[in-house]
Order: C-alpha cells, then sequence, then structure tokens
C-alpha cells in the first residue's frame, strides 16, 4: 500500500515540497481509530518509546529508592536540547545512583539546542556525554542497572539485564514481539526493534490509560506521564515542539518524538495511543501530523486551539522575517472532505 | 505521475525511510537523456541556480571592471558556510564597489558551518550579513548593481534592474518564462521563479557548453565555471558534498545544491546538464542522487569513483562511531536492472 500525502510545504502560490505518511491511532483494547497509508511495514520508533523505555526504572521502585523527582523522571524520557538544566539533572540522577558522566555510553555530541551549542562554545568548553540528547534516558538505564545490582558497564547491550528489562517492558505495552533480527542500532548505541504502527499506537493508549497493566505498571506509567506534563522543559527544551505543546495541553497529551519521522502520543482522556512515521523521516512532517492529529480528536478551547494550530501549519519565514510560506495539512490526515 | 522511490535509507537489516524524487538530464539542444518522475511539475531552483544568476555580473564585464577574483567569482555562486575565508571574500567584493556589508540584503543568519558557529561564538561576537550562506551572490549583485550605475538599495526585488538582469539571464539560459505568477520569495528575499526541471537542465548543459549562448555568455560561463572548479571551497566549505565532489573532478562536474531537495550540475564534456528535486525536499536525498547520476554517466578513474560512491551511498554511523546504516540508492536511478 502506498503512503499518502499528508504535508505539504509551500511557496508563494506553488507546492514547493510534499510529505507522504502513514498514520495509526487505536484505543486501549487495540481496535483501530484511523489507519492512513501503509501501517504494515515496519518502522524503528527511535526515541519516540524513550517513555516506555522509562517504565522499568519507575514500575521496579529504583527511581523511588533513588530519590528521583519528577524533572528527573521526565529527562529519563527525553530527546533534550542539552540546555544547563538537562545536563545537571542528568548528572544528579547519576550522583544517585553513586556514578558520574564516565559510566554513559550514548557517546558525545554538541547540545541539539543552537543557543546552548554557542553558550557553551562561548565558555570555551566543549561537549560532554551529559549534553547528549539521550543522556537522560541513559542515567535512567545507569540507575536501573545500579538498583538491580548489576555492573552497568554495557548497559546498551541487547543481552544485558538493562536492555532486557526493557524490551521486556515494550512488548508487554505494545503486545509485539521486539526480536533482534528485526533490529538496528540506535544514535545512542542501545538496540531498537522495527515494529508495526498498530502495535506502537496500542502500546501508547495503554500507557495513557493504564489499561492491561499491573498495578505498578498502571501506577509508573501514570507517575511518567504526570512529571512530563510538569515539566515538558524537561523532556525536550527551549522553542520545541513536545515543549510547547506539552505546555499548553499538560496532562491532556503525552507527545514523544523519535528519530526519522517518528511520533507517538497518548490521549488519555479518549483512550487513544497515537504512532505515525513520515515516509522520508522528516520531523517538520511529523510534527505536523502529530498536532493536525490533535486538532482532529481532541476537543481543545480556543487557547489550546491557538497552540496547536500554530504548530500543526506553521508559518516559514525567510531570514528578513517576510512570511515565503507554510506547512499545510491534507485534509485526508484532519478528516475533512478535500 | 508520481515519483518514484530513488533513495532508501537502511538501518541494521531494514529500510528505514525512503526518499522520492524526479531528475531530468538533457543534452545542449534539450534533447532529453534521462527523465524519471513527474518532470512536468515546476519546482523552485532555489540557490541551485546561483551560478546562471552570476552570468550577467560576468557578462556585462562588471566583474573585470571591479577586479573580482576567481574566488570572488565562485563566492558569488556559493551557498557558503559562513567560515572566515567567505566572509572576507564577501567583504572584500563589496569595498571594490564602494559599499560595504551595510547594502546587503539577505538578512543576517549564524555561519551554516558548524565549526564556523561556534568559533564565531567563542569570540563573544555574532552573526552579520556577511555570514549568510547568501552573501557572495549579495555581494555580487551589489557590484553588478553599482557597475551599471544603479543605487543598490531595493536591489532584492523583482523590478530592480539587478533582478531584472538576472531575471532576463535565467530565461536566456533555461529557454524558461520566468514570471512572477509563479514566483516565490527566496530565503535571501530574492524572488526565486519555479521552472519544469527539463528547462533547468537544459540551462545548465548550456551553461556547461556554452551552446547557443553569445560569445560573452560563452567567455562568462567558462571563467565561472573555471573559478569553481578551483577554488570549489568558496562556493560550499568545509565537508560540504560540492566542496568534496569538485575537489577531485574539477572541470569535469560543476555541480551546486538548492534549498528544499534540488540539485543542478553540468558535465561539460557529456554536454548534459542535470536538474533533480526530491520530493520531500530532503538534501541527503537530493545529494545520493546528484552523486549518483555522476556515477552512473561520467567515466571516472578508481579515485574519482571512490570519493563519488561514498558521497552516493554514505555510510551512517552513531555517537558512538558506530556504523548504524547506510544511504543506498535504487537501481533505477543506476540505470540498472533492479
Amino acid at each position: 500500500m502506498e503512503n499518502p500525502f499528508l504535508v505539504d510545504v509551500a511557496r508563494g502560490t506553488l507546492i514547493e515540497s510534499r510529505h507522504r505518511g502513514s498514520v495509526a491511532v487505536v484505543d486501549s483494547e487495540g481496535a483501530t481509530v484511523l489507519s492512513l497509508g501503509d501501517v504494515e511495514r515496519r518502522v524503528f520508533p527511535r526515541s519516540a518509546v524513550k517513555a516506555l523505555q522509562a517504565m522499568p526504572l519507575v514500575e521496579s521502585g529504583i527511581a523511588d529508592k533513588y530519590g528521583l523527582t519528577d524533572e528527573e523522571i521526565a529527562l529519563a524520557c527525553a530527546s533534550h536540547s542539552g540546555e544547563p538544566e538537562h545536563v545537571a539533572a542528568a548528572k544528579s540522577m547519576l550522583k544517585k545512583a553513586g556514578q558520574d558522566a564516565g559510566c554513559l555510553e550514548c557517546g558525545v555530541h554538541w547540545p541539539m539546542g543552537e543557543a546552548a551549542n554557542r553558550a557553551l562554545a562561548a565558555k570555551g568548553q566543549g561537549p560532554s556525554a551529559l549534553h547528549n540528547n539521550c543522556s537522560g534516558k541513559h542515567a535512567g538505564f545507569v540507575c536501573l542497572a545500579c538498583g538491580q545490582g548489576n555492573d552497568p558497564k554495557g548497559y546498551v547491550r541487547a543481552d544485558h539485564p538493562v536492555q532486557q528489562a526493557v524490551r521486556e517492558s515494550l512488548e508487554e505495552l505494545t503486545g509485539a514481539c521486539h526480536t533482534l533480527d528485526k533490529s538496528g542500532i540506535d544514535g545512542c548505541s542501545i538496540p531498537t526493534y522495527a515494529v508495526r504502527l498498530p502495535s506502537l499506537a496500542f502500546g501508547f493508549a495503554r500507557f495513557g490509560t493504564g489499561a492491561g497493566l499491573s498495578g505498578e505498571g498502571r501506577a509508573a506509567a501514570e507517575r511518567i506521564r504526570k512529571a512530563v506534563a510538569k515539566h515538558p522543559f524537561m523532556v525536550a527544551g527551549t522553542g520545541r515542539f513536545d515543549t510547547k505543546l506539552m505546555e499548553r495541553l499538560g496532562e491532556r497529551a503525552f507527545v514523544k518524538v523519535g528519530a526519522e519521522g517518528v511520533y507517538c502520543a497518548s490521549l488519555p482522556e479518549l483512550g487513544y495511543g497515537i504512532a505515525l512515521k513520515a515516509e522520508d523521516g522528516n520531523s517538520r512532517a511529523a510534527e505536523a501530523m502529530m498536532a493536525g492529529l490533535i486538532l482532529r480528536f481532541l476537543p481543545l478551547s480556543d487557547e489550546e486551539r491557538s497552540t496547536v494550530e500554530a504548530l500543526a501549519q506553521p508559518v516559514l519565514k525567510n531570514w528578513n522575517g517576510i512570511e515565503v510560506g507554510r506547512v499545510q495539512l491534507d485534509p485526508l490526515l484532519l478528516g475533512q472532505s478535500a
């Protein structure tokens, strides 16, 4: 099945670029609410499942054992911009487990946030693993390993108890097999398992509602969702889509970006989970699609709608601030007749 | 007509993202050598036509009147990374016309090159219009205006003599009408006119061979091509595709990137012009496509082939330097049976 056009990018009076994509929206029993495009094709969820990967840390009681704060739990689900608050929280998590940045196995990169990047350079400093956008997730993995009584060394490997617990959690939530023959290595060196979009959406429907989870699982999912809703800055950063959206919607929507055009979300009050992929891996398309689906399904106040619409169909300006075009959603995505 | 898949991005053993595109390769009489996808759809060439936009500056004799060097002529065709050499050359061009950075109308942005960006921040400085990736083209426009005896003010407007000369040059080379009703505003505020890929390719076939041009036009095209071949750093920058490709191929290939997945090229010895567009506007796809077409058409030495193959199907590594995937070209683009 072909993926339909879901997002257009207009310049002047013409369409300059077009994005195709696939979308699965399911309820907490796994029933299809919406299916667009080739949802049977497996996708790598990448960072979009960080909240699900953080479940063992909270569900096991280890987050509480180390006294992790809500900010730190939000950071464990983050693809953060490497701003000072993110770096400090990752450091604090490691310290609580008696560790330091030396045990992080995510690799080093300059902060994703442009201002943070230049601020670091202006101080004459270079980046450490703490600036890696995944450092909070990895600090959570280190806490999990230490709390389990295991050596954190090698925690990124598929056969380490940390990654085994993560894989089990992903399988329980999504109901899909996560196998090495359909896996890849993620940017931060942990395994990423390819699954179908409806499975991912199902995982997020359950994460958002607790349906089908154990008492501990349900409590952990709620704890994570509330921590992120309270601290949406920690899960992304200044000016970022996830931060802006959750600053406005709070607990009404949990959203998380993944690399290569993947997005996942929970809409707890509807019991829906959402998983989508831009065919070409482009994040501007994935963001527009996610905002469009929230507009389509979630009843919004005027204030909420204004924020979500600006994220769904952003105006494009050039270096002189002149409006040169805009991102436009296809009526098919919005559920409107064309 | 649907655009075919031309570029895959693999992770592990699976395809993670896919790019569709359209390609036109024509000879200097405009005959079709290769046509893939919907080549009838108009595209905005954006910065891919900077060399054609620089033609009036050289053809009019104004480049010589101001004593522009080969480096400066190459910069007039550049989407540069804002490295110190680029900034200095743009400044020098303006000075030769008795002007300074204050008359640039391209807008200000931090250097596109990451190292240049951080080096500027480390000095406690901010960017000026000279750091804009288009500053060389704009410095050329200012030279053209001054050389014509016109006030450079407003040189970005479609009705300014500079943009009129640029539009005439684009029409002469491509044979296509460039009209305001099918135009948009580019990132640097000048008009960009939407045309069909075969017209763009025809323009580059003529730019590469001089076929059909006046004596002055032919000499100007040759001067520009030789200047860029001699100074491929000036047209892009450290680590950039155009710089790496032309450092290896010299005058055998003139290539130029444009925003939103457009690429144009001249292959003078074959008399071919190439124009392509990634449907989704992604530059990784456009780069791979361009390198793949050069592999397909241009006979290469082992050394040349090795450089072009690395650009056509780059290996993707993560933050720890682990190979996690690769960009792959579709056999359709390479002219191989699948």
